[in-house]
C-alpha cells in the first residue's frame, strides 16, 4: 500500500478494525489534504459522574483524529508519539465532532492541531477541547 | 464534604458514577498522599486494529488516574485542566497501571506525572506511556 | 486598564519592560484578534553547539508570543499556565517569526496555537517549531 | 564518542559550546544515571516586567535540561523533540535549579521529568515549573 492511495473508504476500514474505537462508537466523516474528522455520538455510557462527556473520550478522540489526519500526508504506516490536550469547557451535546488539522510536516513527522465541539441539532457547536500531536512515519508496520 | 473525608472508598464510588469508566473496566487500586492508581484489565474490545490497547484507552487512563490523585492533595472539586501523553511502546499484556503521582501543587493547582505500564502474569510490567497533567480547584462543583 | 485599551503600542511597552525579551532582541510586529506575531533577529549569541538557534530561544518566543495573543482577547491580566512546543526541524536563517493565534477561549482562558518560523531574505520562511499553551486571566495583577 | 564515554566533563563542554546557555550564564552540577542537573544564577536581563523570571527562562531551562538527561542513556547525538511545561508559581530568588530524570526510555528515545527550582541561601527551595519532554538518538549528528 504506497502513500497516495489511502481514501476515506480506506480510513474507514482502518477505523472499523480498531476494537476501541467501535465501542466508542467513532465515525469518520472527512480525511484527506491533511485534514481528518471524526464523530462520535453521545450516549449515556461515555459520561462522567456529572453528565458530561467523560475528559478520556475528549482525549482519546484527539489521538484518534490526529493521527488519521497525519496519515493523510504521511501514509498509513504511521505512529502517534503523543499529544497535549486542553479542556476548554465541559462538554454537553448530542455529538463530538473531532477536527484534525496538520499544522506542518516534514517527510517523516507531522504535527497536526485538533478541535473538538460538542454539537446539538438546536444549538451553535461548542469547542469543548483543543489538542496539539506529533505522528512519525514507521519504517515497517507494527 | 470537606477535602481530608475523602478516601479510596470515596474514590471508588466516584470511578463508579462514571460511565466511561465503568465501559472501559477501570478500578481503583491507591488513593491518598498524593498517589492515584487505577488497573484496567485488558479486553479486545480496547484494542486498535493491530491487537495492542488502544492509544486512547492509554490517554483517557492518564487523564483519569492524574485527576484522583490531585484530588488526594486538593479534594474532590477538581478539573483536570489538561495534560501531555507520550506513548513509549505499544501496550500488550493482560492489564494496565496507570500510576499517578503528584509532582507539585499549590492550593489551588496539582501537577501530576502518571506513569502507565502493560502486565501480565509471567513477566515484568512495562512501561507503554508517560503523562504529565494539570488540576486545579474548581469553586463550586459544576 | 480595561481589556479593551491594550493596543500594539501598549504591548511594544509590555515587551519593553520585560529585560529578558530586550537580552534576546524580541520584537512585537502584530497584535490583535486573537493574534500576536514576535520577531527575533538571529544573532550568534542566539544558537546552541551547531550553529542553530538553540531549542530554547524557539521555546521561550512560544511563551511569549502565546502570551501576547491571549492577551488580546483576554486583557492585560494574563498569566501563561503552561505550553508545550515540538521542534520539526533545526532553526537557521536570519530571523525567526512567531505567530500566534488564539484557537479558542472562554472568559477565563485561552488556548493558543504557535508557529515558529526561520526566515531569510532569499528564502521561503521554514516552519521550525509549533505550540500550543493556555493562559488564564489573573484576579488581581500580580 | 560512544555512549559511555560522556561525563559531567563532555556534557560542561556541551554546554560551553551552546553560545544561548553562555548568554543565559547556565551550569551544569549533575550528569549522569538518567539524571542531569542545571543552575542558572538569577540576575536582572532573566526577568520579565514584574521582577520574576521570565516564564521563557524557565522553559529553555527545561528544554536544555531535560536534553542532557536525555543524554545519560541515550548517548550524545540526542535531539529533543519538543516538551511540555508548567508553571506553578512565579521565579524570584537567587538562582534556578533544574532538575531533570529519565522517567522511561528504550533504545531510541527517552521521556524525562523536569522539576525547576527556584533557591535562595535564606529560604527553603520554591518549585515554580514542571515539564515533561521527549528525546530521540538522531543517527548521525547534526
Amino acid at each position: 500500500m504506497t502513500t497516495t492511495t489511502m481514501d476515506i473508504d480506506s480510513a474507514r476500514q482502518v477505523l472499523a478494525a480498531q476494537p476501541f474505537a467501535r465501542l466508542v462508537g467513532t465515525e469518520i466523516t472527512e480525511f484527506g489534504g491533511g485534514r481528518a474528522t471524526l464523530v462520535i455520538p453521545v450516549r449515556d455510557e461515555l459520561r462522567q459522574q456529572f453528565g458530561f462527556v467523560h475528559g478520556g473520550v475528549l482525549s482519546y478522540a484527539a489521538d484518534n483524529a490526529l493521527t488519521f489526519a497525519a496519515g493523510t500526508v504521511l501514509g498509513p504506516n504511521v505512529l502517534t508519539g503523543g499529544f497535549t490536550v486542553t479542556y476548554l469547557r465541559p462538554a454537553a451535546g448530542d455529538r463530538l465532532r473531532a477536527e484534525a488539522v496538520v499544522a506542518g510536516s516534514t517527510r517523516r513527522q507531522a504535527v497536526v492541531n485538533c478541535e473538538i465541539y460538542a454539537e446539538s441539532s438546536d444549538a451553535e457547536p461548542v469547542l469543548c477541547a483543543v489538542a496539539q500531536g506529533t505522528t512519525r512515519v514507521v519504517e515497517r508496520a507494527l
